[in-house]
Formats: structure tokens, sequence, C-alpha cells
């Protein structure tokens, strides 16, 4: 039941073939806009487009049942839900004796036995960042009034690199101004080589995996705390909570182990007034609270573990080694749409830090 | 104060040149068997050791002051404090105005004001990773009755590739030796190697990072849960509470990014009976659960901030560019000692996952 | 957000005249048998019935959304809906100047602001105890499995002493039939006073209090802790969670301050050869750890703040005294309907408790 | 490990005959004067005094480890141990086998089986109130900045009413006088009935209880929220957590049962440009939100448990009946020492509905 907020409290429910899928926030302050259609359109980008995309249309129209009164929050719990419309659980009824290669069906039938709803990967679907995005979206809102942006785009796809903020951060203007397409990059001369890449997975009936960089802007200086109260590790926490990540960094990240103290640390300087820092290799974040520069994290997702090729299993029933070829109506890349689920992700994340904080000014 | 922690509570405190460091963890169960001197032992794996570290000595003596009697637990709080000796807070003094570049200073100073203990950098000390090793060290006991050990090698170092579980995961006998040594490494061709850099380093007033590797063995299926319940969240949040960490990835992390479902995927299969992964780019996590491989984590920690080195920053109190040498007695690189703390942090989230899925048997 | 529960997290959201009342309820385990149908009835039991209770009309029908199947739980979170349809908000459009006496309108304004959605109280409904009651329905169904009941009656209803366990614990059969009523006393000679007496506040525009008896039957010794994990207090957080409460008190309660402590002491005898108590003056619990006796607790509820006798209060625009008479359609006393809140807030409570346990033993 | 705290985390630790007691609380605000001194006289008030208390002499010197600097809080966990020293196990031996009517023996080894230390009663003994009140005594010098404060006195003793807030608040100036006196009570005319009764118990190898009563003076109007958010509820989770409090009420709290609506509204008007209630049966809390008025409530506590007269109990080991005669240094009345206890209590519980509170000014 983790999630590692200190002040808003999440409850992500629902079932990829259930009735509904939907989330609870408590705690959000009370009198700040949120334009529901605005998080109806934050929750539209993560839905499948392009034909690398599962063929499975689903509306995913947030109804908020609480919590919001003509546009602003109240202050009591938020909970939104989005009915489930286009379900066939005949497609995954197979699965159950022989669990999918690096999915969730042999760690969950282990853990919660043959209880567990797999229908459609029940509560562990990819389905379930909708109400994760939601929710999100609900605080990006909150954030505006702040002038806080968390913004994201595809950095690596299928082992190509694109355009990183390791070679500068990128403007918020562009990363807006890429969202506009099915595969938000920042670099549109590699598009023509993804789309064929993305294409290839598919004919194939295999998937790609790939980065996605995630940048806060006009994150305030102060957000955090040391030890387990470090921002890094509450927005990978929640990070992690997206399907299909296996890798977070901030900044320079894994490469920065690589450099000497005197290459790493960002140097502290004037820029009309204010303090910034010549360069970011921090990622905005300094011993665990957030200093005033952008926040980037890297996020890592693996190739969806559903392919239509043959793989190499095991039947639980006969207790002996087979194959299975999955059926059903799988994304061959879900890092386009996952791009959004990272700025969901780390919206709750700042406003519950900035919430933690203003708790300290009694 | 977050901890990402479902059953245990965590309260790590103290200051670098306060009175005591200690911690408190409630929720232990009762009855488990936990060596004083076990966990002394634990704790004395991250002291300086080498040249490279800090001239700081410290006995770091953990004194439990409750919820032990006799060796096992009782199953009330445990509470241990760790006396602070050798303390020089005057090395510090004129850090305030000129904060460290890529240190707390800023960020903290920002958060807290004027009111923030930063003699030796305060709760943000790499000291306080004793505690943290202390509480980690108990929960390690507890998981030994289960037979579960997670322990950690430098997989990397200023650079230099070493000895990796992506090119096949080592007996837990091995890396156990290589704590034996200043640096535990799995390839003791590099030492040399290895060493002269370090003193290289400390003779420029530089410091190195690198890369530490965990492997959790005999890790039961079933631990976790979909969304923020995953045990990569979980597992994450607590890798980055250690000082200087930047990146956290699992398996195969981000180089699994680049592959195609067909490469990434763990074909599953029976051996002695018993349902294994043909390989392990998973990293022993299926869908946030563990699948009864090993578990398998990266840890990349930047170079320590504090280097002798002038370096560029700004003075706060005339609002200018300047320069900085910072005094005192630092690590050149924590990574030796670093690696202790990830296999407190993984005992304590594994030990509370086992408490979750205990807490369903009812 | 607090909710006292150690192992599930509970949320419970929704407003009086919004679309949708319900509550997320996670961490339940996994195969335990909820029938909705039982769930149903449980919620049922509060519904407004008799001359005394409000004459809105709600059928107040549970929908399951997530983490059920085939009747039982999948281990998943469960979020169940209860949609409103019986809402006239006209009735309280002009309470927003004119606070209610006692009732939240005031105190809820200056925490919200205009922002708090009082209309039918918003959030601060008593509708908001048929989500308290679904989600506390599921957990008494859980511990049907291990035999546990909680079970309520009224014990006092304006001012009229009813049968009471203070002179002898009642059997369950006796409570569970008392139910049938929809006034649930176990002195069935006093029912045509109270009935008068209901009639009465009524037709004067007033409204009467009462306390209810709750007796938790079968609980296993062990549960709670010391301190603040003493089951008291748990208990306690959550019967105040239902609103109209102003008094809890366990055993003999108050009454016990007033004796020695060789009186009030409960003697340990050998009967059957089980440990019991002679007396049970502690209400089952010792040092905040259930000692296997009945949990016996009286709740005490103020007579409902919205009457319709004409009442002084202040006019927050003008900045005046005035008066008010409250329409709307309310209930003249609610302690009949706050019966079954009662034991969805002890099932809650227990059954967490009993997970606490659960999770000790690994 | 409950504390129904929101943004605090506080952790009690420590066995009554173990090396220390003592506490950690995370989340304060920082830069607040927390007087050392203070919160010593604060702890010394529960301290044991006149004949009626336990001879066990303790000095309770509150130590702080960290958190404080020069008098102010940093904004870090503020840790404080009391070392014990006058403890003789050797008191407490036999008990194991036969355990003490109404005392925790029982209940906790069933709980905690063998492992439990019950040693002076371990980490259940009155003792362990001594750390709540060093807590609550730095959350009652952060109040003062605001000019909040609870205080406490004893308003029922050995079933002796003395003057009470029903019959009108008393003023501050009033209540901190009484803590002058080893009997904190409000009406000086009971002083030598009372002794005489405690002589009397105390002589006769028996003990008494009461009911103490907490005003807390000046709280803000706007704190606490709806259903298990409610103020009340988590005040009494915490009074509950005091040992041998058997009940909780608030304002008229169980009285208020038996009034028609128009007797227990409190009326709204202005005073001073004010909004008030012209009475205060509501204890200053309507919809579990403080109004403004002074919060009161009745805390019951059962005559300790520890008497010197034989008493019938069970031998666990034979499993026969037996009797049991308690040695040891046993308070015969531990209600003058609770008194600072509800207020420490109290402390926290405000301080924390203030911080969350202001979590929502972002």
């Amino acid at each position: 039941m983790s999630s590692n907020l200190e002040v808003l409290k999440l409850s992500v429910f629902g079932e990829s073939h259930g009735r509904a899928i939907g989330f609870t926030l408590e705690g959000l302050p009370e009198g700040k806009k949120v334009s529901e259609a605005a998080v109806q359109a934050f929750v539209d980008r993560r839905k499948s487009r392009g034909g690398y995309a599962t063929a499975r249309r689903e509306a995913d129209e947030v109804e908020f049942l609480s919590g919001l009164k003509n546009g602003y929050t109240t202050g009591a719990p938020v909970c939104a839900v989005i009915l489930n419309s286009d379900a066939r659980s005949a497609d995954y009824n197979k699965l159950k004796d022989t669990p999918r290669p690096s999915h969730c069906d042999y760690a969950a039938m282990q853990k919660y036995g043959e209880w567990c709803d797999l229908a459609g990967s029940g509560h562990f679907s990819g389905r379930l960042t909708a109400p994760l995005c939601a929710a999100g979206g609900v605080a990006a809102e909150i954030l505006k009034d702040s002038g806080i942006r968390a913004a994201a785009y595809i950095a690596e796809l299928g082992g190509i690199p694109l355009s990183s903020y390791r070679n500068g951060v990128p403007s918020l203007t562009d990363v807006v101004e890429a969202h506009n397409s099915e595969l938000p990059i920042l670099c549109e001369e590699k598009r023509e080589e993804l789309i064929r890449l993305l294409d290839q997975a598919r004919a194939e009936g295999d998937s790609l995996g790939g980065v996605v960089e995630l940048v806060a802007y006009h994150v305030p200086v102060g957000l955090g705390g040391p030890l387990y109260e470090g921002l890094e590790g509450r927005l990978a926490s929640m990070f992690f909570a997206i399907p299909a990540v296996k890798g977070v960094e901030f900044g320079d990240g894994l490469h920065i182990s690589a450099l000497k103290g005197s290459e790493a640390n960002d140097a502290f300087r004037y820029e009309d007034g204010k303090v910034v820092t010549a360069t970011n290799r921090s990622g905005g974040i300094n011993g665990g609270i957030s200093n005033g520069m952008e926040i980037t994290a890297r996020i890592a997702f693996r190739p969806t573990p559903s392919i239509a090729k043959p793989q190499k299993t095991v039947n639980l029933t006969s207790c002996t080694d087979t194959e299975i070829r999955i059926k059903g109506r799988h994304d061959s890349c879900i890092v386009p749409r996952a791009v959004v689920c990272t700025e969901a992700a780390a919206s709750l994340i700042i406003l519950d830090a900035m919430m933690e904080n203003a708790s300290r000014r009694i």
C-alpha cells in the first residue's frame, strides 16, 4: 500500500477487465483550480495511438465523483473513476497455467494464489496508469498555480539515442510542442527511423523499450530532505510504480559515477541576482533537496514482455517446460504512452513535497 | 519523514557533530535472534579504512537502548545510539556563507533557514548511514532465520568497470569473501589499478564515484506488489536514502531498454522441480513482485562533492561569485564504505515486504 | 487523512449532494469470502427507517468496482461506490451565511473557506457513514471466517437507560435478534416509551441522543499493543469518525474511575481449561491488548444538531446575531442508524489488528 | 505502531528496567524555540510526589540527542532519552506465571510470547509516559509561540466529584496555579478529604482512579476534519495511549446523549466582533473541527491494577487457579501524575493538526 507520499494519500484501484478503474486522493489543498477538461486532456495523452499501440480502444473518460466543485478543489478527498468497456477476458484465460515470461503472472499468482484476478493482467495492467495519470493530472493542475511544470519526452527508443537533457536542458516550449505528436521526441530527424523500427518490431511480433526524460521546470528551491526524505527517493518510488520501469537516474545519473568530483560538481554562480549552477549534473537536487535548477531524471522502460513471438515457459499444472504464444492486443512499445505517466508521477511527488514544506510554516 | 516502509517504522536521527546519532525501529517481530555483535560487525564494515577515506575516526559503537532481551527481539521498539566523539566543528564554520558545490549546504539552508545545523553536514552527513546500517543490520539478522541475504560489492569505480552480475550472478560465498578487503570487488586483477586511481584522486584533492551491485539471495517468491507497492520502487526509495546515490536500476536496468522483448524476457523453465528463469534480466522482480530468482540491483554513487580543489561558488552574504577550498576530513571515495549501506537498505525493505505478506495470512 | 489503521488503508470519499459516495480499502488479505449481498444487508441496516429518521430516501446500493472476484477478495484494493439520487441542494443554500449551531458549517468554512462543499453538509454529512459501513461490512465478512463478530445495540436513548452489558454481557443471539427491529434494543418493555419519546421529539422539531453499546465476540487474545498501539485508542479513533460521537468508554469506562483497584480488577480463573476473567470491567482489553474476553464499549451520540426549532446563530455577512430555522429532511434521532456504524468501525480496527499481529509471524 | 499523527511521526521506546527510555519525533518545524529546561519542568510534573505515589525514585533527566540547536528546533528529528537508574527487576520475576489481574501481563505474553520483556512491565510500564511527556513538552513549547496552551487538572478522584469545566471553564491562570500542588485540583476545600482517601487506599494496599479534565486554550478555529480526520478521534487515540485510560469524552460527553438537540446545541453569537458560542457543550469541536472555543475533554483513569491486596489469578504453568500478592513499588493513585500526560497528548495532536492545516497553504 506504500506510495511514499507524506501529506497526500493516494489509492489507485481497479482491474483491467473489471467494472472500473480509478483513484482516490486525500489531503489536497482547497481552493485550487482543477479543470476537469485539462485533466482529461492530460489522461488522453496516454491513449493508444499509432500502429505500435494496443488495438484495445478505451474512451478513458475520467468521471470525478467527489472533491471538486465548480472547477476548484473543496479540500475533501477527490475520487475519479474510468469505466472499462472494451474488455475481452477470453483472450487471457489460458495464461493461468503458462505464465508469460517477465510478466507479472507467475509472481502474482505466487503472492495472491488462485484468488488473483489476472484477466488482462488485472490490477497489474498498464491500464492502471490511466488513473495514475488522472491523479497526477490533478496534481499538475494545482502546480500550475505556482508555475511548476513537469514535462517529459522520449530520449531513447529501441536503443537509438535521441536528444537528451544531458546535452542541454530543453526549453519547456519545445517539450510541450513534442507532445502534439504520437512520438514525443525532440529530434525530428530521427522520427522516420523510429517509426520504421516500431513497425518492424510489431511486424515481428516483438516489442521495444526506451528511456523517458522528465524535466521539472520552476521547482522551488528547498523541497525534499535528507535520508529517506530525499526528493530522489520519493520521485523514484513513484516512477517505479509505472509498470515496466527498470531504472531511474537523476541528472547525469549512472554516468556521473565515472567522473571525478571536480568534474561532477555543479559550481554555483549568480545570474540576474539569483543563485544558479553553471552545470546541472546533479539534476536539480543536492542532499535530497531541490536546489532551484530544473529537476532532471531519466526513467528506463523495458520492452513490454507481452510479445507475439513464441516463448519458452512452464506449465504449472503439468510441471513441464512448454512454449507460449501470447494472443491479445498489446502495445509493441509502451514508451510513447509512458511519457505522460512520468509527468503524473513527478507532479504528485512535487506537490506533496511542497505541502510538506508548507506544513512547517505554522 | 517518508521511508516507504509498510509495516516497520524507521526513524534515523542525529547530527554529525551532535551528541549522538541513532535509530528507532518499530514493528519488528518478537523472538527473532539479533546478535548485537553481528550488528556491530555489520556497522563496522562502513568504517573508514584505507587512505582514501576520511581521517575522522569514530568508534561507532552501537549501543542498544531497547527492544532486545538476551539476544532476541522483544517485539517492542528497538532504539540504538552511537555516540559522537571526534567532532571538530571549527572546520565547517565558514561554509555557511559559501555553499559547497553539489553539497547539501545551499539547498538545506533554503529549506530550514538559519536554524539548520550544518556542522559536519549535520543530519545530512554521511555519518547518518551508520545508524541506517545498524537498523539494516538488525533486519539482516532477522532475515538470516529465513536464509535470506543481501550482499553487495563494487562493480565500477572511477569509471573502471569491474566484475558485474550482468556477466553472471556471483556466488554468495564470493561476495562475502570480498567483504574482507577494504575494496570489496570480485575481480582481484583490477585491485592495484583501483588503488593507484584512489591514491591519485586523493593526492589531487579530488574524489571518485562508482557503482555498487546488490544481490539479494534466497528471497522468497511473492514479495512486493503492483504499482506503488512494487518492490523496485520500495528498494529504490531506500537506496536513494543513502547520500550520493544518483541512479538505481534493477537487473539489466537501463541496458534492457535497448533490447527487444524477445531478447529481454526471461524464459521460465523447471530446474530440480522448481520454476526458475533461464536468464535474469528482470533482476528477480516481475510486475513489482519477487519471482524467486536473485534480486539484482545497481546503485550509482556520484563522486563525493567535498573535494580539496578550489571550486567556484557564491558568497550568499555579499551576493557575489567567489571561490571555495573545502578543508576538513573527507573521503575521496565513499563507494567502498557505501557497499554495506546498500545491504542495510535492501534488508530493511525485504523484511518489511515479508511482514506485509505475512499480514495477509490471517 | 488519518485513520489509525496500521496495515489497511482506508479512504472514504464523496459529498452528500455529489454524484457518489464510496470508499477504497487497500491491503485486504486475498481469498477471503465477501458476499456482496451480506455487505449490502449490513449497509441496509443504517437506512432511514421509522418516523424519526430523515425523509430523504436513498437506495444506497453498494456497487463494487474492484478487488472482489466471484465473491472472494483478490488482494487488490477494494473500491465501492453508492450513487446519490435524492439530493435537494436548494434546502441548504441559505445556511452559508448563518451557520447551524453545533453543526460543522462554521468550523468547516473556517478551515476550507468558500471552497468547502457544504450542500447537504457535503463530506461531513451523516450520509458518509454509508461507505464507512460498506467498508466495515467487508471487514465484518472477513472476520466471520475467524468467528469474530462485532455487534451493537442501543443502551440509552433520550436519557432513558436500557439494558446494558454492565449488567451482564448479552448473548450474540440476542443482539443479532434485536437488529430485526427499527430500534435495536435489548429490553422490549421500554420500546413503547421510547417510540413515544421519539415521536414527541420529532413533533417538537427537536432531536434526541443516546448511547450505543458495542460488544465484540470471540476476539482472539493478543490484539493491540502498548501506548499508541493500544486497541482502545485505535477503536476510539474510528468510533469518533462517526459524526455526532462525543464520548467513548471501554468496559466500565468512566464508572471504573470511581472504584478501588480491588473492586475494578478482573480476577483471572480457569474455565473449561481456558483462562477467563470473573468479571469484565476492563472491557476485554488490558494494557492495550485484547485479553480474550468480549470487548465492550459504550459510544455516546449527541442529539443531532439539525433541529426544526428556531435557534440563535450569527449572520457572517452582516456580522450580527440572528435566528435560524433549519429546513430540510433530518433525522430527529440518528442513534438507531448509528448502531451498525459502530460495528463497521470496530470490524475495521479488529481486522487491522489481526493483520498487524499476523505480520509478525514470518 | 499507530499514533494517529498526520504530519509528525512519533516513536516512544524503552522498557521500565532497560537502559533508557525515550522518543524520536520527526517532522517538527524548524526555528521554533524549545527550552530544554521548560521541557524538563514539564516532565518533572509527572514525577512521583506525595505518599500515594510509587517509592521508585527516578531523576528522569531528559537528555536531548538531536534536533535542537541553541534552544531552537533545527527541523531534523528530535530524539531524547531518559536513563533508567532505580530498577529492581527481582521484584517482578514471579509474575510471569501468575499474571496480575487487569494488568498487561497476560495479554502481553499472549501477544509476544516468552520474548516479551515484562520486568517492571517493560514497554507497558507507566514509566513510558515520561518520554511521552517529553515529546509532548516539545510540542507544548512550540504551541506557546501561537499562544496555545493545553492545561489539565483532576476533576474527580476516588469517586469524589471536584470542580469541573461543566460548571464553567476555569481560567488558564487557575489551572496553572493548581499545578503547583501535588494534587492539581480546582476546589481547595476538597483537598483534605482527598488526601485522607488516598492515604486510606494506600494503607489498605488498594488503589484509586479518577477523571482528568483537559482544557485547550486559544486553539485556532479550523483544526481537524470530517470522519477519521476529526479532532476528537485524534485526541482520543492519543489520550488512550496513556496507560489506565478507559474513557474519553468531549464537552458534555456522555451527558449530552441525554439532552435534546435544543438543549445541547451551542448557539452562536458575536462577542467583541468575534464569533463565539453561548455555551460550550460541544467541547470546542463541531463536525470534527475546532470552532474557536476552548477544547474540553474528560479522560477517565481506572484505579491502577497493581495493588498489594491478595487477588485471585491463575498459574499458567500448573493451569490452576491461585492467588497473588503484588510486591514492588506502585502508585496507589496515578491520576495526579497523569494530569501532565494528558497535556502532552493534546499538545502533540494540536501541533500536528496545525501543521496539517498549514500544509494546505501552498
